[in-house]
């Protein structure tokens, strides 16, 4: 079954309401309002109310939302409750970035291993294990690994692509500049950087 | 005065347009409709039309587009028909690997210079110099760069923005996980990372 699934825009929203919600004092608060939460944070309404109703449902008529439900569903929305593993494939200085960086966890995602097929790059005593290609197919069956990231070049990104959905993963986040095909019922979201940039310099020659 | 920019995803589409575009015989179409081109690709009319008339303006009725001349405006789109420079500042993994990324210049941006605090990391022979960041405001004014890249920590992320537009800089890729607050008129675009990944796990989440 696949439910609604809640927009970047909003997910990034998230942690400023969870940060607002648990500083309330709780024994005052133990309903709050889309509307409130609006006017204090400075956003509109509508917004407000959209984002709480993607994540919680509608709260009540004139009472709002019981305040630590709605804490738990933000924790929910944003994995914070529960750690989802992920791997990379593609140990080259963008894939080291990613393992480097240390953002992911606090979205509930954890890169637990990374895998290169050039040996040069293994073991090189970072903080996350890079691993020989060969063991991946072991290594996400036996912990059950749904997420993959593609740190390839556009030559082999199709391979891994494959070797990962075989392996039971069923969500891809791909770095590669290139189209992939996936089965239906397989996640991929594609994260083109040069794109970002190529937009902003679009912008950019737009302001004179 | 601001001229309305072209979407993301339409970018994103102008490498199919140009390349279907040059491959065509010249001597038989002086002339092609937005129709004709959404069937060839297999994409929606309304959407290539769309893109189109965001490039190009509209089409003559009956005729289309003149081949040639929508040619340029999609190059001059992408910024294949100039090469804007850009510096990026924070030299760690993240700014390395993005240093180390070839894909820019295709989408009309060079990264010419990088500049870290952190003298250890200063000329380590790669293909661009890094620079310590006392150069950064003489080198940024005497070759009018324009487009900045932030790839510190959340901690120097502001004094580095501010810095960046003291120096003539009007459009900023900023990768820091943070806020960064700009004069109007500067552009500021955010890449969050942990953001895209987190949507990813929320869509996961409700594949059940």
């Amino acid at each position: 079954m696949l439910k609604t699934s809640v927009s970047k825009a909003t997910l990034g929203r998230v942690p400023q309401y969870l940060k607002f919600l648990k500083e309330l004092p709780g024994y005052k608060f133990s309903h709050i309002s889309a509307t409130y939460i609006a006017r204090e944070l400075g956003l509109g309404e509508v917004q407000v109310r959209k984002d709480l109703n993607a994540i919680s449902g509608a709260g009540k008529p004139k009472l709002g939302y019981v305040t630590e439900e709605l804490i738990e569903k933000l924790k929910n929305c944003i994995g914070q409750n529960s750690m989802t593993p992920a791997v990379l494939v593609g140990a080259g200085k963008l894939g080291k970035a990613l393992l480097d960086y240390d953002g992911f966890e606090k979205f509930g995602v954890k890169i637990v291993a990374a895998f290169d097929c050039n040996e040069t790059v293994l073991n090189i005593g970072g903080r996350i294990e890079i691993l020989p290609i060969s063991q991946f197919d072991d290594f996400c069956r036996s912990k059950n690994i749904r997420i993959g990231i593609i740190t390839v070049g556009e030559g082999s990104a199709q391979t891994v692509c494959d070797k990962m959905i075989k392996s039971g993963i069923a969500a891809i986040w791909n770095f590669a500049p290139c189209k992939l095909n996936v089965p239906e019922g397989v996640l991929l979201q594609n994260e083109n950087l040069a794109l970002s940039l190529a937009h902003l310099n679009n912008q950019l020659s737009n302001l004179i």
